[in-house]
């Protein structure tokens, strides 16, 4: 599903991101999923760029997670992203796609492999660690992992990508509430509407 | 439910609290409930402390809000709350208390009615202001409505209590994780079950 018409809400966004730049928790935002027993579930995971012209959303983690089985079931989260310096809120809902290596799509897989360079050795090594969300049992450091630089992505690396359909912007300093819907077009168009709603 | 063993997080989160209380945007937690689409629904609200000796969480909304409807629906949440000096993460799960000025219950109307007071005149005018979700259609603002400093709670003021029943800390500078679960002991106690996880 590409989007014919500019999104109205990702200018906002990345002004916000440049504005919030110099601290480093404006990377880290809430990702909200229904867990298996149909409860919330909600945590903190970091914001890894667009992809390349659109406005898809960019998440890494780990396969093993709780949040791979959860979007497995339903395959729709909500990222609810603070910024702390200009009080700006941006409620980010849509699909996510999953991809792991066993993706059939090369496009895909390129994209993952593209992300898992991007990342840090730091960030690489964690893959590395023992099976998140299970009993600790080794007192083993990710850091006492060795990786080669030039190795592609682990098998636990996982892509995830959030495709918005809905963005509700809202401004606490200004006190501007903004609703952007994503919907087809009597032309059967994919086109954003924005509304100004009461905040 | 009362909880009978002491909950081994709360120390740990007013720690965090009191060592983050530096940042005004330290009392901001992202709560995410259930859509009434059955799509996770995620937002910033503001932490207003816990119900006197006890572990349960209060926040206050306005009742026009999407979130009561959400919670009438389906009244479990998940918080995440993270600190962004500490780089300290709670995930708060638990069944959520919708405290209107219906309630049959006279202490709960009671809190409801201290939380009011509790707030600043600021924060008691926003529930004074146009139906929030609903298109913008006036120019007005809060600032324009007058409240009288000594009258009680008006109709939209709603208490939000959260009683935790899972509770999953992760602290980013030690790697440590630890998931503290609420359960029926085999004399019926309910008691709570911490567990180092691997993060």
């Amino acid at each position: 599903m590409g989007t014919v018409t500019p999104s109205p809400w990702k200018q906002l966004l990345l002004s916000a991101i440049e504005s919030n730049s110099h601290l480093k928790h404006s990377y880290f935002v809430q990702f909200a999923t229904i867990g298996s027993n149909g409860r919330p579930s909600n945590r903190s995971v970091v914001f890894r760029g667009f992809e390349e012209n659109s406005d898809r959303i960019q998440i890494n983690t780990d396969f093993g997670t709780l949040k791979i089985e959860e979007l497995n079931h339903c395959p729709f989260a909500e990222i609810c992203w603070y910024f702390t310096d200009s009080w700006e809120q941006f409620r980010i809902n849509g699909r996510v796609d999953v991809i792991d290596g066993s993706n059939p799509n090369p496009a895909k897989l390129q994209q993952r492999e593209k992300l898992w360079f991007a990342s840090s050795i730091k960030s690489r090594l964690q893959y590395l660690g023992p099976n998140p969300g299970l009993p600790c049992l080794s007192e083993q450091s990710p850091a006492e992992f060795f990786l080669d630089p030039s190795s592609g992505p682990v098998a636990t690396f996982c892509l995830l990508v959030l495709e918005p359909d809905q963005v509700d912007y809202l401004n606490l300093k200004s006190n501007q509430r903004i609703v952007s819907t994503l919907s087809r077009s009597a032309n059967g168009e994919m086109c954003w509407n924005s509304e100004m709603i009461n905040p």
